[in-house]
């Protein structure tokens, strides 16, 4: 990067919040996807919309690549600085500017921690849904960026679904507003939900206004274990068909389950094949009405045990047992590879079955865990990186996995998005046409593709799937 | 229209689905949105994504507009084809293809009426929310189009909510795929909502996937009347305030009323000056407690009158009542100006106040009402075209209106959509550098500009709000 550029950039955000040593830069080389690491020439951190602005026209003049970054908690490897460039940190931009309690609407900067968003709106009896596993780090620029989903994709919804309104600027320093409180607004192209998702390849995102829900006044958690995996799957089927939406439908088979239970200690039977997590929220009356049913349907699809939580605290040990999966996972062997394959959710079982099929094919450890309400499933491969021929096979199998998954109407990301991690894939859902339209959607916000280059868009057409997780590094699951 | 041109879509669809004769084009040159009206140059009715396709490179290749439509009857001007070219009918493509009660999805062509989506899946005990007033003849593709709304927005949301998967034909001829039955699916940018309420501009959408939800059981309707029209706009902010979200919230004036009473004779108490009309879905039980809890805040802010329906049938009465209100302010006076100012439901009070306050000083007759708990709503102004001068104090009139919906956070359109009426005013919405940026996402998809050319963007800056409604034509009216 240009001494000139450099020198412009410290001048705009304060010597304190630009960095360029090598053991500052270090830090931004990488995001929570290990395998993927690069270094940035500078790392800048805007303490206003006016500096992000001021940054892009120097990045345009100069034409050096910009990648915006939260906590970096992404699972794609979508804030590595593959090209080098600037690495624009947003965690200043971390203002909590209003709570509207008529319009049901909160306004913050991207820098907002996700969970920071939950207790404040909690606490007025109001409700953010989404809630990736990550959400204690995240920030919610990082949400936006990814459109992360979490456990209670199902019946809320994700990240997209929650974001009315968003101030973002432009690669050239432009800065647009879009959307807003309006509950319906179609005044031109809905350029908030393309945002959301985009995965800071369109433009920076420096203030969100998202839709909040009443909170749930109940909430109940049922655990069923089966002694075969594809009942488990066939119930999330069959409380979906019996016109009952959970909040939350989590799904862990044996592998996962001994591995979570060594983690976490709370009494998993590990004889069983699989076990559901489902948890309604709502009204008293119509959670007891639901649970209830939910229980008689698990029975009758043969869970062997089906109890309900007792207690708030019994409830939340439960899910917390499930977050924890891919750390548990991850202390196993020495890599983890973490996958994202989701299908409709009635071609769950059927997804399983194929995942297991190919594990064996390519005789491979593979744990399958996941948000099954949604079909968002993350088979989870325990091997070592060391091993070349073993990593080749994964990497077979992996591809195997998601040509089931788009062959099951399914697609090759739910939540986690493309990044660098799946650019490669991302053809196959869809298709040449989709890419090229795509990549014009993207020049029109980005003529001179400084924004967060190698991701989505993959620069070889070499695959590449192997992407080892932080060992123990509970925070950083978005799973 | 070049002779070869014609004669090569009339290769495509067979002679009975190409017009060309001027009585044939002159039903084609209108839709429900009076004052506008242009002659096309050829009429084709597609009967597969194959011939889509086809009349679409001769489109390209000849560089003719395409103004794709279905019944026509939006209200912002959006299916005239104001430089002529090819008006391209999708109604042929009218097949029911699936209703997935496992995934909770519905797939069908542009062409199926809205209405039959509804009764389609509420025979099987499911539900698609979004309630146009057009919906009787309305199709789905033009509801994708303009991303209709409705009465249940405030609850529901509106159309883009509910689509998950698109096939659509870019000006190319190259068919796109986004989306699909997955609930979660972060492959990418998100085409499928760009897309709705694309009004037509980027491609001929020729497949569509919705999301369904599981059917309330119950539902009850309540009327109140209030002395103070602006205690019912406030009821409807406690109502949200107190964290309960009715399924309707309708509000009429006591012109509106007036009018309404002389049309449909259904006992309006016409000394009131405003009334509410509250709709409530779910379990019963949870009906029967917020309709009970929203007639005790009606009462706390003023109503003088509170009364639940008795009966499912007392309550549909009651809503039809006021979906007849277009039709009947149309019956007063030759003109009717309706428009679609949209504010932050907090802020709905203040827009009422505001719309009189401008009524008075352009001293002209303004009835509103509108979907009041998404702040959405329809000031009518009854006057007569010919009458040229006070048409101008109703163009200041509405101008002055747009401009205190925005100065209140609000929109230009929250459910008619841009089309030719609003093309003039997007600018106050989205701003100079949004307005560039959409024109570049439309350059994206349509390079050479035949899609729809003169919607949402306008070609001078006129600025135009004089729309006639067709008198008493009741399916008309999207309100």
């Amino acid at each position: 990067m240009e001494k000139e550029a450099k020198g412009q950039l410290r001048g705009i955000v304060g010597k304190d919040y630009f960095l360029d040593s090598p053991n500052e830069l270090y830090v931004y080389s990488y995001d929570a996807t290990p395998l993927y690491q690069a270094m940035p020439d500078a790392v800048v951190m805007p303490g206003s919309v006016e500096e992000v602005a001021a940054i892009m026209k120097v990045a345009t003049q100069y034409r050096i690549p910009i990648v915006s970054r939260g906590s970096g908690s992404n699972l794609c490897g979508g804030t590595v600085p593959v090209d080098g460039g600037i690495v624009m940190v947003t965690n200043r931009l971390n203002q909590f500017k209003e709570i509207d309690q008529q319009n049901l609407t909160a306004t913050f900067g991207p820098g907002v921690i996700t969970q920071d968003v939950h207790k404040a709106v909690e606490a007025l009896g109001l409700f953010y849904p989404p809630d990736p596993g990550s959400m204690r780090i995240s920030t919610m620029g990082g949400n936006v960026a990814e459109c992360a989903g979490g456990m209670r994709g199902l019946k809320y919804g994700v990240t997209k679904d929650y974001i009315m309104g968003l101030e973002a600027v432009l690669p050239s320093g432009e800065v647009l507003r879009v959307g807003g409180k309006s509950a319906k607004d179609v005044a031109g192209y809905d350029i908030t939900k393309l945002l959301v998702g985009s995965e800071g390849t369109l433009a920076v995102v420096t203030e969100i206004t998202a839709k909040l829900l009443p909170l749930p006044t109940a909430k109940q958690t049922l655990v069923a274990y089966y002694n075969d995996l594809t009942d488990a799957a066939r119930t999330v089927q069959r409380v979906i068909a019996a016109k009952i939406i959970p909040a939350t439908m989590e799904f862990l088979d044996q592998a996962t389950m001994v591995v979570v239970e060594d983690f976490a200690r709370i009494g998993l039977p590990l004889d069983m094949q699989a076990m559901l997590i489902i948890e309604q929220d709502g009204t008293e009356l119509q959670v007891e009405h639901d649970i209830a049913r939910i229980a008689d349907l698990c029975r009758a699809e043969g869970a062997t045990e089906v109890s309900v939580a007792q207690t708030a605290e019994e409830g939340a040990k439960l899910m917390a047992a499930r977050r924890a999966a891919l750390s548990a996972l991850a202390r196993v062997k020495p890599t983890t590879i973490l996958e994202d394959a989701t299908v409709p959710r009635a071609n769950l079982a059927e997804m399983v079955e194929q995942v297991n099929r190919i594990a064996k094919q390519y005789d491979l450890q593979i744990c399958t865990f996941g948000h099954a309400g949604d079909g968002n499933l993350h088979p989870t491969c325990l091997t070592d990186e060391r091993d070349t021929e073993e990593i080749h096979r994964v990497e077979q199998a992996f591809e195997d996995i998601f040509h089931a998954a788009i062959k099951l109407g399914g697609t090759i990301t739910g939540e986690h998005g493309v990044g660098m991690a799946k650019a490669g894939y991302l053809d196959l859902k869809v298709g040449p046409v989709g890419m090229d339209l795509m990549k014009r959607v993207k020049e029109a916000f980005d003529p001179h593709g400084i924004m967060n280059p190698g991701k989505i868009f993959a620069k070889s057409s070499r695959r590449r799937v192997v992407v080892k997780t932080h060992a123990c590094e509970h925070e950083h699951s978005h799973n």
